[in-house]
């Protein structure tokens, strides 16, 4: 593996996030009708990076990639899609989890954003079957081990072959000193139910459960003898479809490839320029507003397809996120800046909100949404400047309220007008963050009184000192003040140790409510990163390090 | 700092739990009618290990073991005393925190063992506000940094002194490259509802807040000039006497130190025993069912006092458990075991359940709710044998589901009966966990018919097969096999490696809701504990090594 570095800006290998089925190596779809199979049937010769193969349907960030953009298409290019099944087109093998040796040689760095990376694909797979219509089961035509049955618990339907030898398994704990981390064990017991002792003995039993034992622990929701497996995961996977409120008579648009152009400090988007300041260690994503007026109706946005602005704007923070995520860890600080005309974004979102019962405002909504939540749980400090010029208004409020500080300049720099934000209704319920809230009542948890008041101020230009008497940004320096503030508050972000900034801000972003998602980035996600940094895992002697090696691990065995 | 190490099982420094008000070298209290005043005075010259001075009411381990003391005998002791407030007995500081040097100086082990232990501590001050009409509040006659403050938050009025120099503060980002881990970012936003950006900000500014922006901000309740001080305090003390439910002519029971006889391989308290095998790295905690009937009322529990079985057991888990974190790192697996007499638990257990509006009864019982809590949190795998001869009756039935797995044997070893265990209603409500919900509602989250088959079960005495069958235990090996199965349970646990364990079982055992407590222990902990391994804290030119030094920290610049 070309470790990515934690300490050089200049990373060995780059990521690129962009793909498409006729691209892919791992992964290929197949629909009939309401069906879609999604197979994988990983090509072990081709690695993202050397120095390992991708055997028995193992993975690594590049075969990922392949699963996030699968999903997103099923959702956006295929309407008539109602099942989603997963499973494999490798033999007795459906999924033997993310690649150990892969695990084994990477940076923490690297293990900790692919991990982030891989639940977030997860939790759009459950997103697509909670909100899309568009629901996902799992075939498990062979055995689903670690990473692989974690992507089986992210579908809401588990058929396992019964063949005497096909199993689920989460050996991490045993074999590999580290945890379920990409949602296994909080899928176990808070989504499944499965009963803590019980998933206790699963946990550590190496080669996992099988047949009714699988069953009856709630590990999977059926068994199937081989001979009749085929035609039963097309009966239920018509049964699911049978539920789905999916149009029947659509086409779908096609998520043609992003474009992007880069150079050293600059990369630019279709509406979303994105600026790299290596020496001050900060980036700035800025949002330009539509440079055309709002289609008339549903039928105006199929026409304009990925070009649509809200849907253009959601693809760009998107693929800029994980882009800075792993091909820039040094810049720590992601600046939010928006620019244009206002009145077009307001014109944008009523076009959205008066038609989020279609099915593909719908899926813009949702990828708005969790393109917004991908934000959240980046771990880079995230600072919002409302300048003038800007156009903060609706869903781009919105992401006033999803970083950890905004600034508002008071005043004028140039003859452009004063800076104004504008509330909208889809700041009040469309983009919801991961722990249920939306990010205002997020922001207002204990003060009710302010998120009502933010309700009746829903329309109105705010200047800064109205945006801050409602609470709604942090500081407004005047323009005197202002770069004077700007550069100070860089720079003294950038002094701070970037651990204790990442988790300082994992603490302070998600109050209230705890749900799936929120324990999967909080509580799971931080003890394997806890492990990922311990001798006993990833020391020399630990037992990712040492995984095939055919030496045993040594482990310390003072409990902490 | 006399490091504890994490793989010695001859730990350099032996903490002991026990103290009373006549030993106190850092606390005192003084009670004038319904308040008490908790007076934090810190003795900088009696650290609980060489190589640092407790200056500025800065603290160790051995602060808040006496802390502890003083909340746990204001309950017992003091039925008159209704409002609890700490506050400060050294010039113009409250408290400065935990000492940094005593941090920089301690092994991981060490560091997060007195970070949980301090956690608990705190919670307990909050279960007695909120639980046992012993409310506490703070005057904040000084300032109160980092883990002051985190003191101070965990009561429910905090009164600042506004002398133009007190503020309160978590300057742990900037300072230290830590985090305020001992609850101060939960309960920041949280409980006190701070919003999230006015946090980030408070929790990057050194010296903090003060005056009436630390009350705009939510971090004080109130700020009261130093003439009126005293008197504010008090006023405002009696008024949160006033809304109390605790008796008036009552005159409490004297914690009279433990009883602990303690040699190489065994520990012996009243009605419990710790047999250590260092060798297979296991404890065993032993717990004897009364010695005699039951009193028959609150006065005869009373005049028992802390020899009332109930309690006396509380005491003796409570201190075995501290023992065991602290002083016995290796020792990864802790065994629950009971004996004796059945049928006296029960009797207990119903004089407890019928008298469970008593003041004392409802103090004994949150008492053993705290304790098991402790067991929860307890980074050791709990395993509980029920054995012929064992009386998992009621409350001691709890500890089978607190446990990570329990193992039944259906059979007879000798001519002791065969082991039969039995609910009662304290299984239902009166022993709930940190997540709010009782270990059954917990065990049986999806599953509410066995909840409900459970409570049916009340009362009656359950073979293996029965409780089996309701899923109460884990599993029912046979005489036969039974001694064969421990003795590879045992071992297979002791192969892992401590640290997946400790991670896994931290995400399987709290399902379900999340609350103050489950955050702070899930989410804000292990982040912590991954920042107290990563480089720029820990290391040698990390900031919490560096501190005091004059030499300035130098911080990888990756972001994780």
């Amino acid at each position: 593996m070309q470790a990515i570095s934690e300490t050089t800006d200049k990373p060995a290998a780059r990521l690129d996030f962009r793909t498409a089925p006729d691209a892919y190596r791992h992964w290929s779809i197949s629909i009939d009708g309401p069906v879609a199979t999604l197979i994988m049937a990983v090509d072990e010769d081709s690695p993202f990076a050397d120095g390992y193969e991708l055997k028995l349907n193992s993975y690594d960030i590049g075969v990922d990639v392949e699963l996030y953009d699968a999903v997103q298409r099923l959702r956006f290019e295929h309407p008539e899609v109602r099942t989603v099944v997963l499973t494999s087109g490798i033999d007795a093998m459906f999924c033997a989890g993310a690649n150990i040796r892969m695990l084994g040689s990477s940076s923490h760095s690297h293990k900790v954003n692919f991990c982030k990376f891989t639940n977030e694909t997860r939790n759009a797979i459950e997103d697509s079957s909670l909100r899309s219509g568009q629901t996902y089961m799992t075939a498990l035509n062979g055995t689903a081990a670690g990473g692989g049955y974690e992507l089986a618990l992210a579908t809401e339907y588990l058929m396992l072959i019964d063949d005497g030898n096909s199993a689920v398994s989460l050996p991490e704990v045993p074999l590999l000193a580290v945890l379920p981390g990409t949602g296994g064990l909080t899928r176990v017991v808070d989504k499944r139910k499965v009963r803590r002792d019980l998933a206790d003995v699963f946990c550590t039993v190496e080669e996992g459960m099988k047949g009714q034992r699988a069953v009856d622990w709630r590990l999977v929701d059926e068994i199937v003898p081989r001979s009749k497996f085929d035609a039963r995961v097309r009966e239920k996977a018509l049964q699911l479809a049978a539920t789905s409120d999916r149009p029947e008579n659509e086409s779908g648009i096609r998520l043609k490839r992003l474009e992007r152009e880069q150079d050293k400090d600059e990369i630019r988007y279709p509406f979303v320029t994105v600026t790299l300041d290596r020496a001050g260690r900060s980036g700035t994503i800025e949002i330009m507003a539509p440079d055309r007026d709002a289609p008339a109706d549903v039928d105006g946005i199929e026409a304009e397809g990925v070009s649509f602005w809200p849907l253009a704007v959601s693809r760009a923070i998107d693929d800029a996120l994980l882009h800075l995520r792993f091909n820039e860890p040094i810049l720590g600080t992601l600046i939010i800046k928006t620019s244009g005309d206002g009145q077009r974004v307001a014109a944008y979102d009523e076009l959205l909100r008066s038609n989020r019962d279609n099915w593909l405002v719908r899926e813009i909504l949702l990828y708005m949404q969790r393109t917004f939540k991908r934000l959240d749980v980046t771990s880079r400090t995230t600072f919002a400047f409302v300048e003038p010029g800007s156009c903060f208004v609706g869903m781009l409020a919105d992401l006033l309220f999803a970083v950890d500080r905004s600034y508002m300049l008071d005043g004028q720099l140039d003859d452009r007008p004063a800076a104004s934000i504008r509330l909208t209704e889809l700041n009040f319920g469309a983009l919801r963050m991961s722990n249920g809230l939306t990010r205002l009542e997020t922001r207002f948890l204990g003060d009710s009184a302010s998120l009502k008041n933010a309700q009746d101020l829903i329309g109105q230009g705010l200047d800064a000192a109205a945006a801050l008497d409602a609470g709604l940004v942090t500081y407004t320096p005047d323009d005197i003040d202002w770069e004077d503030e700007i550069r100070l508050l860089l720079e003294e972000r950038a002094s701070f140790s970037p651990d204790a900034l990442t988790g300082m801000e994992a603490n302070l972003r998600f109050v209230g409510p705890e749900t799936l998602e929120t324990k999967i980035f909080g509580r799971l996600s931080a003890w394997q990163n806890w492990i990922f940094q311990r001798p006993n895992a990833a020391g020399d002697s630990g037992a990712l390090k040492l995984y095939g090696t055919g030496k045993r691990a040594k482990y310390d065995r003072g409990r902490v």
